[in-house]
């Protein structure tokens, strides 16, 4: 029944057949663009999923799960712009393919589009998909600000930086998740379960992605290994390195993550990986995931849902774990 | 009972009681410098207003008329980035101040704000107020994506610029009586008359500001006359000037509005003028502001109020259109 599949399917089909507006093309058309380039569709296939964990029908849950993946691709748009992004998913940015004017603008309109897929639920359901995405919207937004901040900052704390993932990308797994059992009528103890379970699915998905981008092989990621550390990004890995190497090596990562560091990209990444490895940050990193990983699982024990459906969301997070879906 | 600077002074002090979070400082340092900076408060006033005229109490409007002014400055942040204004009125527009990716930013969160402001009313009232704002709100987007494409047009029509004023600035002005209709629970007929009254008032408002921009004093208008005209901005007294001169003052005119153009600014400013009076350009404008303003007041007799209602609602048009109020 619960099959990833069916709902990728499903979803983009549903997607194809989202009416945007034709007229000004000049804001509609970057729209239509960044959400045909695609992705996996994770977080609306969640959304789908849940709904069906929680003994709903999955069609009722295609708008939230469309409101969810535009919100997504919004902040694509206006991120890439922060982040001076010329790719996304092997494909011009919108303000590249474009410019910053339409990026700013065509984003804007496609929150609010998010917003308006809400209106096709009633009165109560409406109000409860609505304050959730406000709040998790404005978290995502404070996030981006954090992860900005610490982009200036050399005293960031690990817990800072839990907080600041947490923000930028958890929250809207677990609001993708607690959307499902909202469209379904679960009880406000399990849509709270639901969405601790995939926000900390989350933490772990983005840590992954952050150790996969040092240890992980360029067909598996799908990203340039090693971008994390050419581009000195303060991830887990390299503030628990920094916590836990030896005054030799924390100076030399020191001197590696200056901004005026002249090594050649590949010198850097290898001499990171092994103080990474060396240190045992890279381990620590690998325990971590595995922290947030069962504490999901043990979220999902707590759950009144037959033991079937715990099963299914267990291996759903697993092969998300390895990632295989 | 109904009285302008009351509403004005409930909504300033409504509004200097609203709490914006404090971290991260970065996003929300900027939405409070924004919100502080002022301006004359209408939208809002004329929400509270309306709530009164239906009969509601304005204290309960307060969060509506709050949530419109938020949505509004959104777009001034966002609009300012896009037209690369360096001050609003009289100070550093929040990207000058900042910067860009903190204009973006801090608007997102500005307009996730406004949405939340509506989470103070119950089902029915919170689905009616959303999903007029949502509907207006992608209106404006489109507004303000015309007037972008029309600086690069020289075949811009005159109901197309009717259009890109009603949908830039009206419809925000008829949006903010209907949700004090909503909040008074007005009948649909009493919201969609008052939805008009306001959206033709406004282009009146607009057709009106950029008459003032041309015969304005400096002091009563509050901009730098002749502002539009160094800018080559196709207003509507453009665009009529264009239809109504002879052939040799259209071609001077043209010239005058080269992009390669070299006159001094006061030769151009006086040069134009002339044209816009010799050629009726000036008078037709006046003409289209009384008529619309006209429109507004035979909407506001058709409606289910008592007279004094009507006539308070008359006399405040009346000053918005003298620019006393």
């Amino acid at each position: 029944m619960l099959s990833v599949e069916k709902y990728q399917k499903a979803f983009t089909s549903y997607l194809k057949d989202f009416i945007i507006p034709k007229r000004p093309a000049g804001l509609y058309q970057p729209i239509k663009y960044i959400l045909k380039i695609g992705g996996k569709r994770l977080r609306p296939v969640l959304t789908l999923m849940t709904t069906e964990v929680f003994e709903g029908t999955f069609e009722t849950a295609l708008d939230a799960a469309l409101a969810i993946e535009i919100f997504h691709n919004f902040t694509l748009v206006h991120d890439d712009i922060m982040d001076d992004a010329p790719l996304r998913r092997g494909k011009k940015t919108v303000h590249e393919k474009w410019n910053i004017n339409t990026g700013i603008l065509s984003g804007d309109a496609m929150l609010i589009l998010a917003y308006q897929l809400f209106e096709n639920y009633e009165g109560d359901t409406f109000k409860a998909l609505t304050k959730l995405f406000s709040k998790t919207a404005l978290e995502v937004c404070e996030g981006q600000q954090y992860d900005i901040d610490f982009q200036n900052r050399n005293d960031v704390t690990i817990p800072e930086y839990l907080e600041m993932i947490a923000y930028k990308t958890a929250v809207l797994v677990g609001t993708a998740m607690q959307m499902g059992a909202i469209v379904a009528k679960a009880s406000l103890e399990d849509q709270h379960n639901v969405y601790e379970f995939g926000k900390n699915l989350g933490i772990a998905f983005q840590l992954q992605d952050d150790y996969l981008d040092v240890f992980g092989s360029a067909e598996s990621f799908g990203k340039q290994v090693g971008g994390d550390i050419i581009e000195n990004k303060k991830t887990y890995m390299l503030l628990k390195a920094l916590e836990l190497s030896k005054a030799k090596e924390k100076a030399t990562l020191l001197s590696l993550y200056d901004d005026n560091a002249t090594s050649a990209n590949e010198v850097k990444i290898n001499k990171t990986k092994q103080i990474f490895e060396q240190s045992g940050a890279a381990l620590a990193t690998k325990q971590i995931i595995e922290n947030y990983t069962q504490k999901a699982f043990i979220i999902l024990e707590s759950m009144s849902i037959s033991s079937d459906k715990k099963a299914l969301l267990k291996e759903f997070g697993t092969a998300l774990m390895n990632r295989t879906v």
